[in-house]
């Protein structure tokens, strides 16, 4: 193990982290709100000690498949730790496990929150909640990558831990280039959805940090009622700017360089529009009996559908009192989750559909079975070994969510408080059902339950393996 | 597909299902019930038309591994379709759905019921829903073929589509004999039970319903209270075998030829203990505060334990009042199941085994990424295809239950009733959770429901395969 480049890799993160916290100090600035101190003397702190562990950079600076896992799973763990300081440095979180829980929480891009009331959070600590989502959306170690010098390699390994999907869609060649590319796109969307916002009538700092929840599919909100209290048009706009923010980002790339046919072509993004209009349609014909008209009946279910697969997690509504097959249509489209390559989370819709043709190959297998039947997609054969890894991803997949499930059976909720807490964080939604649903919080949970659901947040952002690796034995043992 | 030679085995399914039906009238004429008369009608048409199906031998005999699956599927169909005629005829069942669902409870040895009360039945009713788990237990068409002559490559197709477990155990190397001694042992396990109630005094009627229900890990009771009104004895005397129907047969055919050693070796059976006695325990821990004595905790714990693992589902006590977790251990059993090449069903703690180690070696795989690890059973190193096999099996198993969970969402019950009732009928339990919990039933679901369900029962007792290919449209296109 390559002890000092990891430690370097972790300096880095907690330098850029400080300054990132110098945005909030301006909003404290803005509001002239006196928490803007606390977050003043966070940053400059972590800056002192990002620089201090950055000061050498280490000889050796080779990673490997190993390294780059724990790197991974560490960075975020620690940019959650030190995340958290503010939160209670300000007094606005009275235990550090929560303000810990909200603030793995904002960088996961989950959004499910241990607080009942947001409208008495200082302006500075709302917008280091939102802002999370947006560092977390695009990933953190991608970033810090771009700013400092190494060999491709090594950063192919990190990149590889950190990135959604099942396989980093090289869009360009040059890692270095693929991931300015999607930090264009990233930032361009983000612009264009504030605006609009804007313009709108939205007031500015809900626009922005609205706008850092959609992006980093996160789901923070500056309101107590989530987005229920805004107008239909920005209702709309979120729901329009959720859905793009979940496609994966090589679809923009394709559009932006002329390449609309190829675009549209995507089996990727045509399964992602077919489940969410089918789903959300279901959830209209289901729910209608609950609204006044059809109009808010569709806005309702398409926002909740588009909200919960995108794994947003902002509601307009409270989804928890749907009939039952409704409720169940948004399990199933936590699990599904957004696609590859997008901000989002979940198991990714690439993965659902090599599932999906694994399951009919299995079965045609029986049928002829001479026939060796090749799946593909986009019309490329994938590799038998890639179909492997994404059946022990799935397997592995459904061996995190039982466990979890039962370490929160140890507290007094019932099935569908647990079931539902764990799919919420484990695919990176938020709110859940039940005792946990949009219009409730995490707060009632125990302390280990409370760790449990951390864990689940970070293994779903980061796909399991790297935080895995960290907490399995074997990883710590010398090789020999 | 050679339709013929289906037709001739489906016959011999009928005839062999006519000539069962004789014992229902032994039992009408000792107990003088007129229903009797109906019995013996149903008996000698289903004779009759099963002699005129197999009147004449196809010339060609083959079948391959299509035409076994779906010969299977078929037979376990028909099986039920006329099994349940009695039911009907008798006039104790208004729905022939109803009549159908609950003999195809009993001969997936499911032990799910559409009663409330069975006490009204009458004795040669409640004596055939009970052998229908003697008959289902241990298979159909592996007595069948038994009976009838044929090549030995044609009788493996079906015993490897019938049997459970990922592997048919060839205890010797000639199927026929196999087949002999595995109905051996189950015939010599079946007369002690028997006999051992018998002598702790349950009445006989009710020993030899009760052994038939434990035999063949089945779950049908004569009282509407199951087991609860047992004497102490006799309950245990139900869970150790309950315990010992669980079991690989394998172990008993090495006990027998005393090679005891190598029996108390197997790894699925040290497996199989360990994880029975680990949720016993558990349970009784966490239901402690509920029963007055320890004695009645462990008794209420180990019987529940045993009873959902093996998937049999006798009850002692009101398991859904339990808090969470000791129901969430229930659900894990449900799906873990017996071992196999046992009565039980569910996915097979083999399976589980195998699921287990992959995990594992996702994990290691990441840390050496030259080693290439062999998953060994009992030391013996797994086939990689073999591996891959039961990887599928367990995607499409996940699939098959998270579609049913949906069709059943169109009824009107919670969340924790479609799920468990799912699980309880995929997983041939009987009892689940919630509104399907020991004390209640069935019936409330819709027609479309209660088909559901039928299907995953003979799909979960068929371990998928027959019955998804019978389903599939591909197996029914002409082959180029």
């Amino acid at each position: 193990m390559n002890i000092s480049m990891v430690i370097y890799t972790l300096g880095w993160v907690i330098k850029v982290e400080g300054a990132c916290l110098l945005l909030p100090c301006i909003i404290a600035g803005i509001y002239q709100e006196r928490e803007g101190v606390v977050y003043l003397i966070c940053a400059l702190l972590f800056l002192l000690i990002g620089f201090l562990m950055t000061y050498k950079r280490p000889e050796h600076d080779e990673i490997y498949t190993k390294e780059g896992m724990v790197t991974v799973a560490g960075s975020w763990i620690v940019l959650s730790l030190f995340g958290a300081i503010p939160f209670v440095a300000t007094g606005e979180f009275s235990h550090y496990i929560d303000a810990l829980f909200e603030i793995a929480s904002g960088f996961t891009t989950t959004g499910a929150s241990i607080r009942r009331n947001v409208e008495n959070l200082c302006h500075c600590t709302l917008f280091w909640r939102s802002f999370s989502h947006w560092i977390g959306g695009m990933g953190v170690l991608i970033f810090v990558l771009m700013l400092i010098p190494g060999k491709s390699g090594s950063l192919m390994h990190l990149m590889r831990a950190e990135s959604p999907g099942y396989d980093v869609t090289k869009i360009v060649p040059r890692i270095r280039e693929t991931a300015k590319i999607l930090y264009k796109i990233y930032m361009t969307l983000t612009l264009i959805e504030m605006l609009l916002l804007i313009v709108f009538r939205m007031p500015w700092f809900d626009a922005v940090c609205l706008t850092f929840g959609t992006a980093g599919t996160g789901g923070f909100g500056v309101l107590n009622s989530s987005c229920a209290a805004y107008s239909t048009t920005q209702q709309i706009i979120i729901t329009v700017f959720m859905a793009l923010f979940g496609i994966n980002f090589a679809f923009f790339y394709l559009i932006r360089t002329k390449k609309v046919g190829a675009a549209l072509k995507m089996e990727e993004v045509r399964f992602y529009a077919g489940i969410l209009i089918f789903a959300a349609l279901l959830i209209g014909i289901d729910t209608a009996y609950l609204y006044r008209t059809a109009q808010e009946t569709l806005l309702n279910s398409f926002f909740t559908a588009v909200s919960i697969m995108t794994t947003t997690g902002f509601s307009v509504c409270d989804f928890n009192m749907w009939p039952v097959l409704s409720k169940y249509v948004l399990i199933l489209l936590m699990c599904i989750g957004a696609c590859a390559g997008s901000t989002g989370g979940g198991m990714k819709v690439s993965r659902f559909i090599v599932y999906f043709k694994e399951n009919r190959r299995t079965l045609r297998s029986y049928l002829h079975q001479r026939g060796k039947y090749k799946i593909r997609i986009d019309g490329k054969a994938l590799e038998e070994s890639t179909i492997h890894t994404i059946n022990r991803f799935l397997l592995l997949y459904v061996a995190v969510f039982a466990i979890s499930v039962f370490v929160l059976s140890f507290d007094r909720f019932n099935f569908e408080t647990n079931f539902s807490a764990v799919a919420a964080t484990l695919n990176n939604i938020g709110p859940g059902l039940a005792s946990v649903g949009p219009t409730s919080n995490y707060a009632g949970f125990s302390v280990i339950s409370k760790l449990t659901l951390i864990f689940d947040m970070i293994a779903g952002r980061l796909e399991l393996f790297p935080m895995l690796l960290l907490f399995y034995p074997g990883t710590w043992k010398r090789s020999v």
